[in-house]
């Protein structure tokens, strides 16, 4: 398209938090707000009512990934999807579904600390979600790069995302991980946005909030398609 | 910062094109007309023109490694740098000079494209440069999700990125990709973006412009640190 | 337990077939006729009536495995679970609702046959089903002793288990994973039992039905936990 | 072949301890007890008397290997064999001159804890061996899935096998490899099986005997087979 | 050792053909001629009369590799012994009884070609050896550096060092391994020496004889202990 | 060629020290001083006295590959190049601009230490510079073999290459690389030569000079090309 006349206006990005919480939701619009450029896609952040408080068990990530199917199915309006879960419930059922882009946030977080630095860290709000996570990276092909992953210790999401002690154990965690070898540092929760600039001036090292990994991602995809 | 008061202005993603030829920058400047949000940081695209008319062989590589750290030392303002060359020359050095975000567009348009795909294809402008991405990719620790790497044949760079010749040819690789498993496609140098969105089309698979993938992380950045 | 007193009889070996294709189950039924050993657990072979007649689709494969987790909770006298189809549906959740052991089919295929050769190769009914396969032989860290994955042309899953048809295409995607360095073939079908043997002599390599691998596996953890 | 007609009898399954051991042996054969099912193959437990007391050496690996080639030469009439030493002596030697399965202890027991646990760990009885077992990790291509090894401290092949002193150094090492993150335990010897299930109740975990799980896979084969 | 007193003299180098044909061994000598520096090692190439005329079947394997293991001990005043056969027999049991070095040829003909390129090609005999150097190469964990390993056929180890015939498949595959994207080419067996010099300047590539690569390795390793 | 005619006259082997510190370079001479065998290549110690006292910065390596170069363009003589510098600065540049072989001393260490064990361990002089070699180490694809790598703490290069306090250091990290697993120890600098031999007795491992180990492919590449 030639780039002196307008492009059609774009469908929106999608965020969706499979979780029930809108408060959640409510932080990730927040973190967000600088990605709503003029003339960009509009980016919705829809919470599945739903759905559970927290995607805490498989059961609630299978379901999720259900759910999020559904909704891409009726939103054929959209432009791009940005699945909200760190555990990336759904994403090959929602590509399955859909032929808008569809972003993990967990792949799109990763992928993104590796263009910044050689070996990255991971900090996950739950050690039983390390597992899970550490499969899905050798899924991705990418675990030759990670220096490691550790969990904060008794916070929920919610919790995670904000106060004196959630960063206390953000720092401590992003301080062993540096030690480790991590030369960017992911936070492995949609939640924990709020905390990622304070962290990052910390650690002196670059500190990745998935989202807005994924939401970068799905706008350069539209940027470029109207290009 | 409060998303109710305006960030003070970034400074300028900068896009350098390490060889000598303008109509190459402004080829990519056009590509990334759309990147330029308002509000956002500026976009400029440099021609370092005492580069060669392009990077063609392993010592163009190197030389324009220094050179662009040269240039980043002198552009202190900069928020963040892309490396507009797919050989990402210099990439180690740059980040070793600045402490500004540093992206090489290979690194960029590969880890963009696994955001897509399980496995990828790229094309190259030449076929001797095959060899050399393979040995990042390799670096990258990613090489387990490439379907495979193939050459256009007897054209320029600048030709690469426009006309018909260069289009078929562009197709017949990406369909022989396609045929691999690739469910992305890179393209593998700068200077083919205005292909893109026809190739795209004509493939019915992603196709990724490796310095749009950059310029989007960047933007990414940015907007996240004036979150 | 003393070898001399009876073990208290374990429960069932509960094979899930998560389409709704009787013919199907009753085939699997057969090919695990002689897993039914005096003195060793049942093994019932069940249909999910509500499953559509195949697993095809994403779709498909993430509702199988709810249904799948469903039964699983509903049936807490199996003393074991082997999920009869070769895309593993729900491995991951149905091992968050059970304590006893879950065998998916192509985890226990392809571990069963990395235990006859160096090298080996797989047979999909169907090309679509590759990439999806070869995502979770990446997730399973094995693909570097992949020689190649074949698929049938134009066949169904109950097409692909008899026939003269069906048996020609079997041994000539054999015959080329031979020609490709497999040392043992994996059927990559729940549904392909009855053409095991005749194939396996006519390659002159192992040829292992997934599903009886993991009724093997699981028939052997009950002995071994009677022993 | 149909299933109402007895099938022929198959031959036995030689399981092959290649130290001079009986008691060893005997332990083993006790182990096995539960797969001697009616109408399936005598299992037949085997000691090489000429070989050494134990397996502790590279030479004596490698003169094992000789040993039981020479056996699988002399015994037509097995329909598998089990190599019943964990360093897999002779592997490649016996599946060369044998049209039989040859089943490792190692690859059997680590391919079965594979079937049951993202990650895995062994326990090896001295820590002399753990660089030959990596080694063969590496060469089957699975040592991403390895949490870790640890071995016992002092104890022989038989004292491993019994007693409250081996009992208490297995629950150390389980508990050590757990929070290591192994998902199910492999016993890196073959004198072990007397302590898997209370291990197993101890740990939580899958806890797998190697002999057992390539006695499982053996009796597997004949049994499809015969189907 | 101060360089200016003379050093005492080394053992001799003792490169083993574990075949016994004492021509194969009159040819390995003549490739070394030239290693035979002044003030240096003796190199003795010696054959194992008792082995059999060419090393093809595993049990020739696993013998040589004993009978070697016996020389070695035997030989207590070597200052280093090569494995003169490509398949390595015995390797880590010729380690277990010497203190001196040990070199396989396979390993060093393959880490030496390493240093001389990205990716690798080798050019087998015979094409039933291919497989046993896969595993290797994957137990050597490099599997990603190889290019392609293709076989001669229908020759002999012998007819393999020699005469037009030869020449002319060595140059077939080299050029076939070059395509594949080879930058260094190692001659897959120890009866090619003679062939080398002609073949590299043919291909335009390195080629490595690898007897010659395991005495330049254990030289070096003697000329470092005496500096 | 003939063994009974003297071959022409190989060039010299030069090795190039980066850094402008004649010391060093003094001291690689003495290292390799028996490597001068009689009839032999003559080997060229060179300063690069426009280099800076030590490669430490990242650009400190830019430079010194294109200067590397430069000296390869200027000495067509040369029979090979060895980069002494254990970041194997220009490695691919040097490569391209002749067509003699060039060994990087971190590329000849490490495959060298292979040759040795099944896995190593590295000492970097500086903590620093680990980040760069794992990088390397990922591109060179052998990272699987890597037991670990550990830095002095306090030293310079010049330092580390004589006396007790630097030899205490190397005695530490060699026992903990051991205590790792490591099988073999590289020392990961040009000047750590002259501790070679008493920290190789210390340690009971093979330790290996990494300009040594490049010296001796290159003698045995000029041996090979005389034969």
């Amino acid at each position: 398209m030639s780039a002196d006349r307008p492009a059609p206006s774009p469908g929106p990005i999608l965020v969706v938090n499979p979780n029930s919480s809108q408060s959640v939701t409510d932080g990730l619009s927040r973190a967000l707000e600088r990605f709503r450029v003029p003339g960009g896609p509009a980016i919705e952040c829809l919470t599945i009512a739903e759905g559970p408080p927290g995607i805490i068990t498989q059961r609630h990530v299978e379901e999720a990934g259900l759910r999020l199917a559904d909704l891409a199915e009726r939103r054929p309006d959209a432009s791009a999807f940005v699945i909200a879960c760190y555990s990336d419930p759904g994403i090959d059922l929602v590509r399955s579904v859909t032929a808008a882009p569809v972003y993990g946030i967990q792949e799109a977080g990763v992928l993104s600390a590796l263009a910044r630095a050689d070996r990255i860290g991971v900090i996950a709000v739950a050690a039983t979600s390390i597992p899970r996570h550490l499969r899905y990276l050798r899924r991705m092909g990418v675990e030759s790069r990670l220096a490691g992953e550790l969990a904060l210790d008794g916070l929920s999401v919610a919790e995670s995302g904000h106060g004196e002690a959630a960063f206390a154990q953000l720092a401590d965690r992003g301080e062993r991980l540096k030690a480790l070898g991590a030369g960017a540092v992911v936070l492995g929760c949609a939640g924990m946005a709020a905390q990622r600039a304070r962290l990052e001036k910390r650690l002196g090292l670059p500190v990745v909030d998935p989202t807005q990994a994924a939401v970068a991602m799905a706008l350069g995809g539209i940027l470029a398609a109207a290009a």
